[in-house]
């Protein structure tokens, strides 16, 4: 197995336990690791690190970039408190408490510009990269495995790298990938992508043999994700969205198949695209960050005929079943690292529709997809500000309430903002779709409270907007009152006024 | 002159007085018009529908797009409530009270988007263009005066073309000006600029002779910037930015010569690239929407040698002084369609150093430039948004306080957000410049409250994070007090607390 899977022999020659290529691994470095959205990310070595740690009690703490989040390994480093700072993206319930306790440093960074901060040398060093991998070319070109993530810049820029190849993924994952990297500035070229299936680089990340320090093998799986099921609620806010895209398509505003399909990490997102299994539509195409599981419902239903991502993320079901099926998917698919994958220079000029999801959102169509209550970290942007700024339409979703009512997702102000009013073209919740394009602020608001907001809580907004107009300005507002919503459900959990809490 | 001004016979046979053409104008009409930041603007025919209401009585209003912000004319329609829509950008008082007042809608856009939005027929019909032109070719070809803005996009898709030809634009500025046009999507293809001289595009606004519908000839100038002079505070700012510019170089994270410049409009970015004038520099590059009064100084001390501007501003000694000695620029400078100029494919491309101003900032670096107290617009956001998310480096700056001090504009929570923490990558008062590149919230916010803001502020500002610190989160707040501030200035006139202003 090893001489098909690694095909230079130099660096065949370099097959190292985890334990034992530790001493590449020392306090304040900067390291680099493959994995986005919990997929293909670095396991073995890192979890290593975690045992050395336990046995030594050694005080070690890393600067970890990646390309998103990472499977268990975020928890696990994050429990040791092993990491000083994180970037640009993570999803793990251990690690959001240690960054929202102020032990973890975590920047939030668009998932574009990661890379660019890297190879400008904004990142620092990068002293180490560990990248899993499904093969290694007689070159020592590194063929990735379920995503690219940042790996291509990490292995170009780190001074030695660590690949961990995994024999679980099927041969048949090379030539899947496209790996092409912008020249440095000042001398850089377009990026000559023009269609979703365009091939514009290589199959590998390139990479000197003689870089690669050691590697790792190890069969361990990517960490399954875990998606709630569609409800009716998400049924009905795909139904919404489908309707919507087929008037403006009729409307000559968008063309046949809509422009490629992105759709956010997450199961609102997942059930809005999963949505279009049963509509009458055929040959979409995706250009997205992560391809969750309605994704490859949609290739099987025919709907989807070709998809370009950065990242697999699937549920345990679905990754056995891509991977013991992955003959069907080859050619319909092509992962890129994610500077392209949510590049503005793609995303723009192929007219993506981009459908993301908020935490909440706000009278005048402000977004806040990060901060719960405007202070504790969920996940991170990731790719929604790369695909809502420059999309042909960019669309936000959320239900109009949460926590069985007690919060309203519409609400006067939102508690951060993550996509202003300027990149939100169309909203949508479980009550209705808004076309917010070419409205002033006070139609946004009426359309919004009207059509989006919760009936509880429609009352209040209509209240706060009458008497904030009062006020006058392009966009008015009562500041004294604007989170008393945020307020309120702080001191006593629910969002709604008492008098609305004894009529219920 | 008419013979080579309008250098089509058809079209000549349609020369027409203002007054003779407000026919094509009718009460819900959207009208395209030339013009940004004041330059390049339609004018006759708009001060003759002024004449012309004001004599019949008629209520009449129309959906008013251009490039950016007009002259005279934005007043003037505002002041007859001539305007029921106003997008994407304005910086006129009048209009200003309109709009705050509720009466004028507007719609404030990134400026790369308009055109792209005109395109796709999200603005609906463009029932008329007026263009400002220097000449028409024999072809029908039209020659831009001092701005591009969206005249393409509004001559090739408006129904019919009033042209104002202005024979106080010097002939020679034919061959200035670039215009390209991106294909419809799917099927477009790269923007093909790889440098800020690269000329890609025709030097006229393609126009079918039988779509211009009347040519009225008009000597009026465009209306003169009023730009402060730079003092002290502005001129640290700019030592600041140059220190730092010089400073990445050394570290080579920045090529020689910084990465062509984009500074915002105001006097503040204006003052902010004067003091490039007598720095050690040589030969750097301009990709920006306006060139104001420094741009051409910087031209002529050697400081700057090429420039891609959408428009020229300039003070009314400078606007003489550049059209009396255009030869002397006309190789240095291109003048581009504000999509185009402003486009994020080309920004992150040629790794352009964007600089705009700041109404406030707030303790993570967040920006508000538009909504004074979060609700009352000044300009808009206009390309601040296209630059910062694309540049190789963004940089807003601001004075530290406002209004003899009564304001901070280092604050707890910014009032309005037009840029997130995301896209900010470097602050900068008359007080320092911190590089908030790489740091986690709470270390943005230490170094902005210690570096940035003005220290009758500064123990408030520790205060509030203090105690917002003791509620955890990754950006720390305390929402029941976040707009404090802004309420104690709106209560007060004052947004230091009473003890502080006893102390004074």
């Amino acid at each position: 197995m090893l001489e098909a899977r690694i095909r230079n022999a130099a660096v065949r020659s370099r097959v190292a336990a985890a334990d034992d290529v530790q001493g590449w691994i020392q306090d304040g470095m900067t390291i680099g690791v493959s994995g986005f959205t919990k997929s293909g990310d670095a396991k073995a070595v890192l979890k290593a690190l975690v045992r050395r740690v336990e046995r030594t009690g050694e005080h070690l703490r890393i600067r970890l970039l990646s390309g998103a989040s990472l499977g268990e390994v975020d928890a696990l480093l994050a429990a040791h408190d092993l990491v000083s700072l994180r970037a640009p993206y993570q999803s793990d319930a251990t690690l959001r408490r240690t960054i929202n306790g102020g032990e973890t440093g975590y920047v939030d960074q668009h998932l574009s510009e990661t890379a660019e901060w890297v190879r400008a040398g904004y990142w620092g060093d990068i002293d180490l990269a560990i990248i899993e991998a499904a093969a290694i070319t007689e070159d020592g070109g590194i063929i990735p495995t379920t995503s690219v993530g940042n790996s291509p810049v990490f292995v170009e820029r780190a001074k030695r790298v660590i690949v961990e190849l995994n024999p679980s993924i099927p041969a048949e994952f090379e030539g899947m990938h496209d790996i092409y990297t912008p020249e440095a500035r000042p001398h850089r070229g377009p990026i000559p992508i023009l269609g979703v299936r365009d091939r514009v680089g290589t199959p590998y990340i390139p990479c000197p043999p003689e870089k690669i320090a050691a590697v790792v093998v190890s069969e361990e799986r990517d960490t399954p994700s875990a998606l709630t099921k569609p409800d009716a609620e998400t049924e009905r806010m795909a139904g919404y969205i489908l309707e919507f895209l087929q008037h403006e398509v009729r409307h000559g505003r968008l063309p046949e198949g809509f422009g490629p399909l992105q759709s956010g990490v997450g199961s609102v997102a997942n059930a809005v695209l999963a949505g279009l299994k049963s509509a009458p539509v055929r040959d979409l195409e995706v250009y997205t960050e992560v391809m969750q599981d309605a994704a490859f419902e949609l290739i099987d239903a025919g709907v989807v005929k070709a998809a370009s991502s950065c990242s697999f993320t699937l549920s345990e079901e679905m990754h056995r079943y891509v991977l013991a099926n992955f003959q069907r998917y080859r050619d319909k698919v092509v992962l890129r690292p994610q500077e392209i994958s949510n590049h503005p220079e793609v995303v723009r000029r192929l007219g993506v529709i981009a459908i993301n999801a908020a935490l909440e959102v706000d009278v005048y169509g402000n977004v806040n997809s990060t901060h719960v209550q405007g202070t504790h970290m969920m996940n991170g942007i990731g790719g929604s500000g790369d695909f809502a700024r420059h999309a042909a339409l960019s669309i936000f979703v959320t239900k109009s309430t949460a926590k069985d009512g007690r919060i309203s997702c519409v609400v006067p102000f939102v508690s951060h903002v993550d996509h202003t009013e300027h990149d939100v073209d169309v909203l949508v919740t479980e009550r209705g779709l808004v076309d917010l394009r070419g409205l002033p602020p006070r139609a946004r608001a009426k359309a919004i409270v009207d059509h989006l907001a919760h009936p509880d809580y429609q009352d209040a907004l209509r209240d706060y907007l009458r008497r904030a107009d009062a006020r006058g300005g392009n966009t008015p507002h009562l500041l004294e009152e604007a989170f008393g919503w945020h307020v309120r459900y702080r001191e006593t959990g629910d969002m709604r006024q008492r008098i609305a809490m004894f009529a219920d």
